[in-house]
């Protein structure tokens, strides 16, 4: 299953394409769109937007994972943030495909374990289970990488042989989750 | 000059686009984008997204004004609203259009000549302003029509016979103000 993770910022929207279908988790795509600082935040919008539909074009992943923000820091940048991901969003939907969002404390429980964990922690995590070395040094890069790498694990069929559980958004009970390192092991249903 | 103002909404988007080009306000059309309500929230950002782009393709008007939000309830609501404005921006750009961001105060004071007027006031007094009757019912057309009304003073050339001034965003000085009721008096340059 490929899976498309974004990070929004007007500045640098981190990109990262994955492929979880075969039990391990492989990267087919990472990167920044990084409009021209000089540019209107309109245009910005507009490069954002059409870069990500040029890339989900190129990659045609099943599903996009984002990054939910429940906490901004105050009500002008969750404003702010809020425009990057509607183009996000936007992309998606027009691209057919679903958007899964999950909040930054589940993401860092899904691949580092702690949802506390440090970003510098995540990148490490992400890079270890992708086998990037060196880790992508943006730290943006890393974060999208590790939404698509936790939409991944919610999407882990349960070892009983159930059907894999579809859920919207990350799972509510941490009951289904599965550390990252069984990752290799465990049998396809 | 013809002037589309924005009122954005994930439930109801309002616009309206009036032509200010002969020293009066003459509005040329008005309405809401409302997606389903059980549309997924990407599909309704990419339903206003196509509204939107079409309506400026069919009235190709030479700004899109919409009201700016310093003061948002609270950053969940901010972050929400955050996406349906970023397509709004989107559309513009797309169609080659700068975007003016207008504070709700300026918008009422530039309509009703009080910063703290009620919506109702606004909505009364855009009607009396382009003629409309019986006013339009919605809050958020009205509010769409306000803003490029705003645009439309904020632009109006200075008596002293200078070059129409631009200012991106709303005049930070009420010394250029006009009332509105002056609109069909002042001569062109």
């Amino acid at each position: 299953m490929k899976i498309f993770g974004v990070d929004p910022g007007s500045a640098h929207t981190g990109y990262g394409c994955i492929d979880a279908s075969a039990g391990r988790h492989r990267i087919l795509a990472c990167g920044a769109l990084s409009p021209p600082g000089r540019s209107a935040f309109p245009e910005k919008l507009r490069i954002i937007h059409d870069g990500l539909t040029a890339l989900l074009d190129e990659h045609r992943p099943e599903a996009v994972a984002i990054e939910d923000l429940f906490y901004a820091r105050n009500a002008r940048s969750a404003l702010k943030l809020g425009h990057v991901r509607g183009v996000v969003m936007l992309a998606a939907a027009e691209a057919g495909l679903q958007v899964f969002e999950y909040a930054p404390a589940e993401v860092k429980r899904a691949v580092v374990g702690y949802g506390r964990a440090e970003k510098q922690q995540v990148q490490q995590m992400v890079s270890l289970l992708l086998g990037l070395d060196p880790p992508p040094s943006r730290l943006d890069v890393t974060d999208a990488l590790a939404v698509a790498v936790c939409h991944a694990h919610s999407m882990r069929p349960d070892t009983s042989g159930e059907q894999p559980v579809e859920t919207r958004g990350a799972p509510r009970s941490w009951r289904r989750y599965r550390p990252p390192d069984t990752a290799g092991r465990r049998s396809e249903p």
